[in-house]
Formats: C-alpha cells, structure tokens, sequence
C-alpha cells in the first residue's frame, strides 16, 4: 500500500540546528559587550522572523539577519570586526561538513529497496544540494524537491510528481510543523523523528490521536512501522 | 518536431540586471568616500566571484557580497549607515515590482498553445517563486525548474523530465554562457533575445555557425523562427 517515502533533510539524515546553535553562541560571544545572552538571541529571533517571508529559510538569509540584529544592538556602533566576524561564521556554516545522524545510511539503504525514496527539504537551494552530494546518500534517492515551504499543497503536490500520492505515502522528519502536520493534511502518513534541538519555528503540537501518525524514538525504528501500515 | 520550450526568466521575461545596476549606483554612492567607482565595482565583482561556489546566484548572496566588499574597502571602518543602507538595498531588490519585458505576455500565450513552457532559472527560490507569481506568468508554464546551475546537465535532465528529450526542445534566454552554450552542447536549439545589459559573468561568445542556434532581436520573434525549423 505504501510506495512512496519522503524524507525531511536536515536534523533528520544530518546535524543542522546543533551548527545554527554553535552559531548562535559564537554571536552572543562577539556581541557580548551590548547585551545579554537571552535578549541577543530573542532579538536575533525576532530579526529572522520578521525577514523569513522575505529571505526564506537558510544561511544566506540567516546571515543577513545577524548582520541586522547587529545593527539594531549597537545603534550601529558594532566594531566592523563584529560584522566581518558574522560573515565568517556564515560562511563557514555553509562550508561545514555534513555527519549524517546514526543509522541513516544503513535504514535508508533497506528502505530504498522497498519504496520510492524522495527528499523533501528546504532552504537555500545550492546548499542543499551541496549538502547532499557531500552526504554520499544521494544515489538512494528516486527524486529531490528543494522547496521554499512545506505545506499541504507542497505534500500533495510532490507525492503526486514522484509517487502514486500522498494517501500511499509516509514522510518522515524531525518537524512538527512543517514535516508532520501539513503531511498529515494533505492525507499521507507522517513519523516524527525527533532531533536533540529543535527550532523554535519548527515546534508545534503532535496530532496524537491521528492513526496515521507516528512518534519514533529513531529512524531506524521507520521500516518496522511502515511495514505494519502497510 | 519541436514540443518543449524552455525560457529562462530574469532579463529574459522580466526586468533584473537594471535592478542590479541600480543597485551597483548606490553602493558606489554609499561608498564613495571610500574609493573610485570603477575600482568599487571591480572590487564587488571579484568578491561575488569568489562567493559564487558558496553563494550561487541570487540577491542575499549579493547583498552578503556587498557587505564584504565594504569591510574590505575601509579597513572594516565604514559607518554602520553604510550597512544598513546595503541591507536595505538588498531587501529592496527582494520587494522589487516584477516588470514584465514587451511583447512577453502575448507571445507566451500563443507559444503555449503549440509547445510544452518550462521555466529554468537560477537565483534565490523562493525569490524566483515570488517573482513568478507577481509575474501573472505561471499559468502559462506546464513546468517551473529553479535550479543551482545552469549546465549542459541542467537542460538534459529537465527537457527529459518535463519534455520529450533536449534534440525536441528550444532553449530562449538572454545569457549566452548560461542559457545558450549548454542547452546547445545538451543537444537542443537556442535562440539568444538579448537584454539592454548583460552581467559580466554571464557573457560569451555566440555559437555563430551553429544550425541550432538564432539570434533574435525580440521574444516577438521566437513563434516564427521555431516553426520554421519545426
């Protein structure tokens, strides 16, 4: 019954939000003289909040709101070290290496033998796809979708291109909100992978008493629950 | 004979190199106590290149480029002013009107009756998604590719996918290097539309005595010159 699999990218095949948060300190660090650790980053929050519906999701536009939180801490009187520094940081947040999370490579090898693998990921699109081809999982998926949100229409319609919909589809990640409960909307299965941090965008809550839903304590628990559903 | 057309979008379908060099006359403005203007833009141009690999193509990685470039001029002593500014600028040009290029509309709707339209561009995603709404063009495309590069790959891959086959399709673009030369290599013909301006790195030379090549001086032009070689 099942023939499809999606499959979220970051914090669910590799660590993303442990480098955003290492990040995160290296700016409270820098911007240390101006203010304290809980107002920077609720500030910095605020900052990437009001710019997502511009910049999207990603680095790029992290950055930029970095450089931006800057500005409004310092009243624009930040040593040009600090924004030199920010730039850094961002690039080396786009040049970090990729670890995949345990047992990702050997559940997806079995899963890709039984389903229509397809990555469903957001963020900036060269990144993501540099990330992929440095992941070595490439070859194991049938189809990748970059996307600039993840909703119902985005579910219904990529389940659509790369399978037989989304009524014969799980998707897996780590999100609650854009992982789980637009998949759940748009009628497919949904199994919530948690990671050790989440982004404080991405919390909602479970749909508990939905029967297509799943919380797995880890992806390699996936192959046994799809089975059963199936 | 012929059943797909790709277009490429920025400078193509609409107004995006200008914004650019509207933008490029506002840094050198910004930075004028700094440095020459041609020695501005040469600079800016050299760190956008560097940037390329880790940026791709787009507005944020620009307005990143842009704020570099700055450190780099005045020793990391430019007035903060001058980051806001460049910030601003770079969320001006993401909020930018869409202005569609004459004659695009009433040629798009004819080509769509007779071939299958695919859009291919590069940029931000999400960026060249919202441009495309604002457009009031998408309904006339059976299919959108935003992707990373644009390389003989590139169009093999999306005239398979949303075609049927390169040798069966007609790339129309105003690059040279990234719309012309790799859809030609890939197999499929290309008519260049030139753009008032082209950005520096997206110039070549034209594949002249190519059969599969045209250059027409509009978009106007693209119905006849593919049913003549149809």
């Amino acid at each position: 019954m099942i023939t499809t699999l999606g499959l979220d990218a970051d914090d669910t095949l590799w660590h993303n939000e442990t480098i955003f948060r290492l990040t995160h300190e290296r700016f409270c660090d820098l911007l240390a003289p101006y203010a304290a650790r809980d107002d920077l980053l609720s500030r910095l929050s605020a900052v990437e909040r009001r710019n997502l519906s511009l910049y999207g999701y990603g680095v790029k536009g992290f950055t930029l709101s970095m450089i931006e939180t800057t500005m409004e801490l310092t009243d624009g009187q930040a040593a040009s070290s600090v924004i030199r520094e920010i730039l850094a940081a961002g690039r080396d947040m786009l040049a970090h290496p990729v670890e995949a999370l345990p047992e990702v490579e050997a559940t997806l090898a079995v899963l890709s033998e039984r389903y229509r693998l397809v990555l469903i990921t957001k963020g900036d699109l060269l990144h993501q796809e540099q990330k992929l081809a440095a992941s070595g999982l490439g070859d194991l998926f049938a189809a990748v979708e970059i996307v600039s949100e993840k909703d119902r229409a985005t579910y219904e319609r990529v389940f659509d291109r790369h399978g037989t919909g989304a009524a014969q589809a799980v998707m897996c990640g780590n999100s609650m909100r854009s992982d789980i409960l637009p998949a759940i909307e748009a009628g497919a299965y949904a199994a919530h992978v948690p990671y050790v941090v989440t982004w404080e965008h991405e919390m909602a809550d479970a749909p508990v008493d939905n029967p297509r839903f799943a919380e797995l304590p880890s992806i390699a628990d996936l192959p046994d629950w799809i089975a059963k559903i199936s």
